[in-house]
């Protein structure tokens, strides 16, 4: 006997994570420049094993980092929090309410929590293009539909495309289904694009004067994962244009300091969506961790979280300018193109002649021949995808397997760019 | 500005739990027999610094610990619990399929997904009376039903009752919305009961018969939380009328170990649900705390965790003594009654008389006057709600706060049950 599942339920499909994943176990000698994951050498097991000494030796409060925390997280973590994202946007100390602020299981959760609660099935969510490839498979998961947005040749949103959009959504009627705009707005995974703050603060403006308002989610993950100096935009929470507008700002611990933990936190300045998440977050799981929360509370408050990223952002500097450079070598003269990232874990690949990258393509499966994955780029656009973009990541190989697979890499690429050229 | 929330947003309200917390946070003085923590000074802090420590000295499997781990979650943890069940219900070596084991955030996500992937709102869920009320508030928070079972005077479900509820519900057309049948099988929460393997027998013919299979999920949370033997049931897993019948089995090592660590399992018989579960888990979250899970592994694979659950088993049989002893030199006389489990962390009360202790009540004003606290049974049924039942939980007090805590509530019971004989 078998079951129907709900509309939920069926709408599920394997993720392509999932798919690439399995072909990873399936090939265990292919290099791989598709995992967001982080470098495993740079982990701070040491820390981490002083920091639960430490705890080991606190008496009951020690004790109690191994009961049930309260569903909306660590008290004291909040609060650093709340006051790391003012010093980050300038903001005199108590401008931020630690009561807006939650404790999510990474950031993930917090962007999932976000769209139960603001869209029902058939709603959209304006996005960039590209975007984070699995903020696009919780819209899909949830039956939301993402709407693209006009992108001017920098990478940023083109304002007055959004504009003529959004009265062309206004007039269609096909607002009234629109719940929010999703930003990723720091070294964006995929393409280590960052917004500047003009272009927000116009987003802001343009968002202010609708009708009826729509959520902004700002999706800061890589925010202090920058190799020299950080951004210098300051997030929606601190802009003018997006006072009134309900505005959800989300990151984590997780990519600057351990993923093993998943300990991701967000800040939401409309207090009836908060709570709403926060009830789903309650029937969810009654909280995150208490015992990771401890973890990264007592890493940060020592200071050991900074002295790590500081070191984390040499190293990530380090790869990026291996991969790029060992590239650049080979490809740049046949064609391929891409920016050089200030931050984060990728790097965003633009093939010549239009030469086919997705996950059926003869590229692809060159790739895989030779012993190296990557993130097909068509996976991080919404609709009408775009054929000819690669994300490698160099978060998690070491330096010499990243030139080892940009060797890999460069061999497909050489053998069919010839072919396409051909 | 504010937005309007989608329907499963607007759903939400605050729950039961948190106004109790709210007003435990603002009684400090009030001793709480109510919330479901565990035992602080037992928890395993000194057993889970060493193996943080044994972990840092692993080398590179250690470091990696605290790297993503994968969505289904740690191959190594899911094949000792998949051993585990075998080995409690005493199958074979081999019969159950690790693939089929699933981590979740605590045993709360696993029944979280398995609702969102089987119900649509208004599709409707047996369960027991009374069952585990934050199930309850899962399917209030999805818009889904629960249906309370008939149950006979011995707290077990009553099979010719239900068989008579099911015929009911074709006839009516009420069937094709109901999806699933919820048992808390082991020292239930909130009863103590568990559930007999010739019950457990019945309920699966009955439901092998249904022109249309509904699931069942089997929450084993307390299973492992005896006082002195297990309870003789096999699960529903191994039991044969169940052969078919696409049935998730949940359970959690937080109870039993370390609530702090949040870590729970699923097993389920029906792959395609599992797969979907999974997939909208990948989008919650891509995977429980690696760190969290590799801790608890460690622990059951050394042994460390089933000699902690020993030590437990014996300190939460004496709190429930001193609780059960304290009341009954008081209250029996009165007319309160309980029966005495044999595991878990509650005591489940009758008062005399019908006298209604529901949150609103005068006795339950009484009681937090008197500085003490208790969950008001009426929260734990899905409709229809009794009136005159209590759960006192003696999971997180000290022995002598059980006393001062038994003291304070006989005080309040008394007075109030000679109010109402008077």
């Amino acid at each position: 006997m078998s079951i129907t599942l709900s509309e939920l339920g069926l709408r599920q499909k394997p993720s392509d994570i999932t798919r690439l994943m399995a072909i990873a176990i399936e090939r265990p000698d292919v290099l791989s420049l598709a995992a967001g994951f982080t470098d495993n050498d740079s982990l701070p097991l040491a820390e981490v094993r002083d920091i639960v000494n430490d705890i080991s030796n606190e008496g009951p409060s020690g004790k109690a980092t191994l009961q049930y925390g309260s569903n909306i997280g660590r008290s004291e973590l909040r609060s650093i929090l709340t006051s790391r994202i003012e010093a980050q946007d300038t903001l005199e100390s108590g401008t931020l309410d630690e009561e807006r602020m939650f404790i999510s299981n990474g950031s993930q959760q917090s962007l999932y929590l976000a769209i139960q609660t603001l869209c029902n099935p058939g709603d959209c969510i304006l996005v960039e293009q590209p975007t984070y490839f699995v903020f696009l498979e919780i819209l899909e998961g949830l039956g939301v539909t993402p709407i693209g947005m006009p992108m001017d040749e920098t990478g940023a949103v083109d304002v007055e495309g959004l504009k003529a959009l959004l009265t062309e959504m206004n007039e269609s009627g096909a607002i009234d289904r629109l719940k929010a705009l999703y930003l990723v707005s720091y070294f964006a995974n995929p393409t280590g694009h960052s917004i500047s703050e003009s272009t927000k603060m116009e987003i802001g403006s343009v968002l202010s004067r609708l009708e009826r308002p729509i959520a902004v989610i700002e999706d800061a993950a890589y925010r202090e994962l920058y190799f020299d100096s950080p951004h210098s935009a300051r997030s929606c929470l601190a802009i003018e244009t997006f006072v009134g507008i309900p505005t959800l700002y989300t990151s984590t611990l997780t990519k600057p300091y351990s993923s093993g933990l998943k300990v991701g936190y967000a800040y939401c300045t409309d207090d009836s969506w908060k709570e709403s998440m926060l009830t789903v977050k309650g029937q969810q799981d009654f909280g995150t961790a208490n015992f990771a929360q401890a973890i990264v509370e007592r890493a940060l408050s020592s200071g050991s979280f900074d002295r790590h990223l500081n070191e984390l952002r040499g190293i990530y500097k380090r790869k990026m300018e291996t991969l790029h450079e060992a590239l650049n070598s080979e490809l740049s003269e046949l064609g391929w193109s891409w920016s050089v990232p200030h931050g984060a874990l990728y790097l965003w690949l633009r093939s010549p002649n239009a030469l086919q990258t997705d996950g059926d393509s003869r590229f692809h499966a060159a790739c895989i021949e030779n012993g190296v994955f990557y993130v097909p780029g068509d996976l991080c656009y919404p609709s009408e995808r775009v054929q000819d973009r690669i994300r490698l990541s160099f978060g998690t190989l070491a330096v010499k397997e990243i030139e080892e697979a940009a060797t890999r890499f460069s061999l497909a690429a050489k053998s069919m760019t010839q072919a396409v050229s051909r």
